[in-house]
Parts: C-alpha cells; structure tokens; sequence
C-alpha cells in the first residue's frame, strides 16, 4: 500500500475548497451568533455510553470504537454531535432554566458512509434550542436552516415536512405492539405500497385505511386538509396537523414547501415536526432537522428541544467555485527594507507573497508586485 | 460511570471561550491567507502508515488505532497534522516545483496527554513553507510565529532559538555509534551534566569539550561568539552559527531572543533550525518549530521544509476573556410582524433573541429590547 493514499471515503480538502468551506462555517456561526445561539465546542472522543444512547444500534454501528489506556474504559470517535450538545445542556448549563439556544461546527467520523456520494468525515454545523416546547421554536430554527443556506447561496430551496407523532399516535391508538410498530415504520420509511397493506391487512378501521393513506399525504399545504379527512381525530393527530398547518402559514410564500405525512427518516430521536432541505438536482438533503423532546433525559434533565444541522462537506460541493485574490510578489532582495510596507499591505487584507525563487506570476500566484519608489514603495502590475 | 463525564484530560469547550477560540482561528488564517498560505483540511482519519514515519516511537504511542471495517486496514486517528500537510505538499500538489506554502487548522488527538495541565485533543494551528532551504525561509516562518501570537495579544514574548544541526555535526565527527549518539541526545536533553561527562569521558578532543560545552551556550546573540571559540570548525557547526547570526540580526531589537545550542526538543523530525515562543508564567512553549528537510521523502518527494505549530486550546488560556456582546431581546408576541426588522438588525451584526418566556435581562443575555413604535420598530433599554 502507498502510503500516499488515504482511506475509502476520507479526503484531504484542499486549498481552492478549503478557505470556502471556513469562510461557510464563519459566515454560519456568525448567522447563529446573531440570533442568539452560543457557540459550543464538545471533544471528538467520548466515553461510548455518553456518545450512544441505549438502543441507537444505528448510531452505535456507525460509531469508530477506541480503548483509552488512561481508564480502560472503551471511546467513541463521535458520529454525530447532537447527543453531545443535549449533554451540554442538561449537564453543564443545567443551571439554566429558560431558553437555551446552542450551536456548533465540527467534524465526525463514520464507520461508514451514509451513502455512495457521501464521506465518512462530515462535517456537522448545527443549531438546537432548548427549553421551549412551542411549534415557534420550530420556526425559528427552520427559519435560521433557511437563511443559512440562502446565506450561502444554495438556489432554489425547497422544505420538505412531516411530523413523527402522526404515525406513533396511529400507532398507538391501533394497538401495534412494539415489534409490529418498528416493522410497519421500516416499509412505510421505503414507501412500499404491497408490503404496506400486506402489514396492515388485519388491522381494525379507521386505523388500516388511516395507515393506507399515509403515503399518499404528501404535496403542498392542501395535502393537510385531505389528511383532516381520512385520519382519525386523535388528539396526538390533531395537534400534529395544527402544528403543520402553522408551518404552512409561517413559509407560505416565502419557500416551496411539501408536506410528507409518512415521512419518518432513520433518526432514533426525533418526537415532533420533522423537515429538510433541497435543492433541485441533489438527490439527499442539504439540511435536516425536528424536535427531539427529551434527549438530555440520560443526562438528567429533559428539556422540548428542537434544532437542525447540515453536512458542509456535502454542501460545498454544490456551491460556486470562488476563485482565490491574486497577490503582490515582493523579490526577497527587498526585504527586510520592504519589511513595514509589506505589514502595513497584510494587515489591509492584501496578500503579499515573498519570492524566493523568481517564480512565474501563475506559480506564485500574484498579478502585482511591490517595488523601491523615489519616496518609500509601489505596487506595479507583474506578470 | 455516570454519562456526562467525560474522560480524563479531555473537555468541552463552553460558549464563553468557544467564541474567542473561533475568533483567534479565523484571525490567524486570514493573517496566514494574507502572507500567502493556502489552507488545506486534511481528514481526522489516515492509515497509520501514512500518520506516522518509521521508527517514531513516540507519535505512534500517541496516536490512538482504529480498524478499517472497509479496508480492514488498521488507520489512526491523528495525532500531529504536520505529516499530512506533508504527504499533501509531496503527492496531492507534487505538480508545483516552486515555493509552496499551506496552513491549517484543526484537531489532533493524543491517547495520553504531553503533561498535566495540557489537554489529550489540542487544537493544532500552523503554518508550513515547502522549497526554500535558505534561512529567510525560516525568518518568514519566525515572523509569521510571532505576529500570530502578536495578534492574539500574547503579552512579552520570549523567542529561543537552538540547531540541530550542531549537535549532530559534532556526533558525526566524533565518531559517535547511533546507540552513543541517542543515549547522549537523551542526557543533552535533560542538560543533566554529571551523565553528560560520563557519557563524553571516553571521547576525543575537541569533541569531549565541544559536547561539556553545549549546555553552557546558552543566552543572547553573545553566545554565538562564545560557541565560535568553543566548538570546533566544523563546516555544519560554521553553517548553523551563520544561521543564528542570521537570526539574531533580523529579530534584534524586535523581541526578547535567547539561544540554546543544547536545545534539540523530542521531535523526530528536525533539521537544522529550531524555536519556540514563550510567555511569561507559562512553563511550556506557547508556539514552536523548525526545519525538516526531506520530511515528504516517503511521501516521495523530498523537499527543504520550514513551519511552525501552536496548541490554540493552550494559548486560549493566556489570553484575556472577552465579554459576549449583550443582545437585543424581541418579544415571541411582536413576530412575525417583526421579522423583516430582526433580519435587517442581524444582517448589520446585531444579536437579536426572540423571548418566548419572559425571561430576565440576565438570563436571556439582553439589554436592550425591541417593541413597535408608532411608525416601525424602535429599540429601547430593557433590564
């Protein structure tokens, strides 16, 4: 094996895509700062338990495992920094009892990739708020996801919307038990029509047709006055169809907008509203997100909470390439003479390139070059 | 073991320092962008035979190991990205035959940590300039050190200076076996003079005095002087003293300087020139670095090397706490009325929060608060 070459599904970034990607993170925390979300920084290895809650299999395959000779308990390399922030906020800023709004940027490490298209380094921005179980607190965060990636130029945006409790209140009011429950949500998960009524074939009225109906909810915001109709009035799907209906007056207008009623995902936590983004020509979504009520509650405190994140690796790849600022050569003859002239240059964003070998304007990357005047130095064009 | 502990030497970082820490990376890659630093990311994750040389006993005990579940190779999580950069300058760039230079920032992680008060996942920041064996390439590299450190308001910098070029020049014309040659490197390390005269007793003149020596060249540009009628004429030791001088004449005056001629530090890797910066009350080195020609040999492309590195998570530690800017609270009540103000406010830089609950000025971080006024929205005191 060459020692040059790097591992399936892991890649350097590198120069031309590097500052993009830090510029985006910088733009996002910055978006973030100024809606209120305090920046947090949790560590890439954990104690597993932390890392993983109990029965996550799907996390927990993810998730590389390591022995710490220090305790001889068993790390996680994080796959996902959600679970560290709930601990962050149940634990160390458990002393606060209203709104906490967190966010964050980093990388995680996945056995691996979530898809052919995928890297198994993402990396993870994201924004939750805690504290308040009100559907407006889904609004802003869904609010804060679009003009992140509006921020970032992605065109043509569309919201995608569900809501778990429509199929658990389903769920539950037909009697499912638990095994029956996680089979029915894997074939409706795969919108698969045949093995969908083959599930539901003994199941009492209104519940088959109501399950039955679920993959075909899906459109713009009328689809929730068809859903008013042929779902059961439980109370858990009442509120779930006021609650999307809400986000269908919030949007309107502003972002196309779909309701998916049978949309669930493969997130273990999520407890409310659900959605994503997409942009046209990209299979997978740019950004994703729901309410998670509860999370900290292995941490000691169980908190509504509710937030979004976005891979940036993937993101990138669908931005503009910004070409990078062409610099000003200075010959390493004129240093250190050049010396202050050159600070003054760097420290007004220009950048200025010591050449050391006479190279080419292209090798060095410079349009101008700086040079002795009568009265001090100038920038004269060099190529 | 309860799940919000997180392993020894090992710790989240909170919003009050997550800020600054971003802050000072953002400042110290536009200032590495502006002196002509291309930013590269290279990945969490490598094989270890790519992560770590042959023979570096002591990167390897550092750096935790992982299987490959695609490859079942054995990969590792990094522990220094100074290899990385490397293999990038030598395969992924190896196009370029002129001067490169690249920067980085980003995380390592250590299976035990340096020392008690450092933590196992540094935040490695630096700089490194490819092809250029001359000294100005080492004074750019020393310049960009002390202006990143300058910049974050380090306050009386220290800069030592050694070579390792004089020891081992001297080794060689000793005579020394490369067993002799560790074992006395080992003591020169601990400036531990009663083993460094056994070590030497057996040697010829003028190397026994030449090594006795060492420790005792120690101090400002004088010692130069001194080691140049204390060490032999050797052509290496020449170069290295002229080296120094070189040093010595562009930081005169600049910062405080000393030099070590038995400073050879644990780095596998060094070639000739060698710093660090220090700080007053700070026992270990705030930045360091040197020369490590041919550092891409086995990357297959051996190329003169200079950078520079610094543990951003230690250097947060020193540096004055900055209070987070107070925010403008808007009642949950007055959206989405408001919205088109609260963007316009954030757009310019302004936090604005949305209270949901009421909270006190304190607890929600405001102090001020924005309410309808007659003709708009206007902002007025809230505590």
């Amino acid at each position: 094996m060459r020692n040059w070459l790097l591992p399936e599904y892991i890649a350097d970034i590198l120069p031309a895509t590097a500052r993009q990607v830090e510029s985006a993170k910088a733009a996002m925390l910055e978006q973030f700062r100024c809606a209120g979300y305090e920046l947090v920084l949790p560590p890439l290895i954990e104690y597993v338990d932390s890392l993983i809650a109990e029965g996550d299999t799907a996390l927990d395959l993810k998730t590389f495992k390591l022995d710490d000779q220090l305790s001889g308990h068993q790390l996680g390399l994080r796959a996902d920094i959600t679970p560290q922030v709930a601990r962050i906020d149940a634990h160390l800023l458990g002393h606060r009892t209203g709104v906490t709004r967190l966010c964050y940027a980093g990388s995680v490490v996945h056995t691996r990739p979530n898809g052919l298209m995928s890297s198994r380094q993402p990396m993870q921005v994201g924004a939750e708020l805690y504290g308040y179980a009100g559907i407006e607190a889904d609004i802003e965060i869904i609010e804060l996801m679009l003009s992140t990636l509006d921020q970032v130029k992605v065109p043509q945006l569309r919201l995608d919307v569900g809501h778990t409790a429509i199929f658990r209140g389903l769920a539950t009011a037909a009697g499912l038990s638990p095994q029956a429950t996680r089979e029915l949500f894997a074939v409706l998960q795969n919108k698969d029509a045949a093995s969908i009524a083959e599930q539901v074939a003994g199941l009492a009225e209104p519940y088959r047709s109501a399950f039955l109906a679920l993959p075909e909810l899906y459109g713009p915001a009328s689809v929730l006055e068809k859903a008013r109709t042929r779902l059961p009035s439980l109370p858990e799907v009442e509120l779930a169809l006021m609650q999307l209906s809400a986000i269908a007056r919030a949007f309107e207008g502003r972002v196309a907008i779909s309701f998916d009623l049978s949309e669930l995902r493969g997130t273990h936590y999520h407890t409310g509203l659900i959605f994503a983004a997409y942009a046209p020509g990209w299979a997978v979504e740019l950004a994703r997100g729901g309410r998670y009520d509860n999370v900290g509650r292995r941490f000691g405190r169980a908190r509504p909470a509710t937030g979004f994140s976005l891979d940036l690796r993937d993101l990138i790849q669908i931005l503009p390439e910004r070409g990078s600022a062409m610099g000003v050569r200075v010959s390493n003859r004129h240093l250190p003479a050049a010396q202050s002239e050159v600070a003054r240059l760097r420290a007004a964003g220009e950048v200025v390139i010591i050449d050391y070998l006479g190279e080419s304007a292209e090798a060095i990357g410079c349009n101008r070059e700086l040079i002795p005047a009568a009265d001090g130095w100038q920038i004269v064009p060099f190529n």
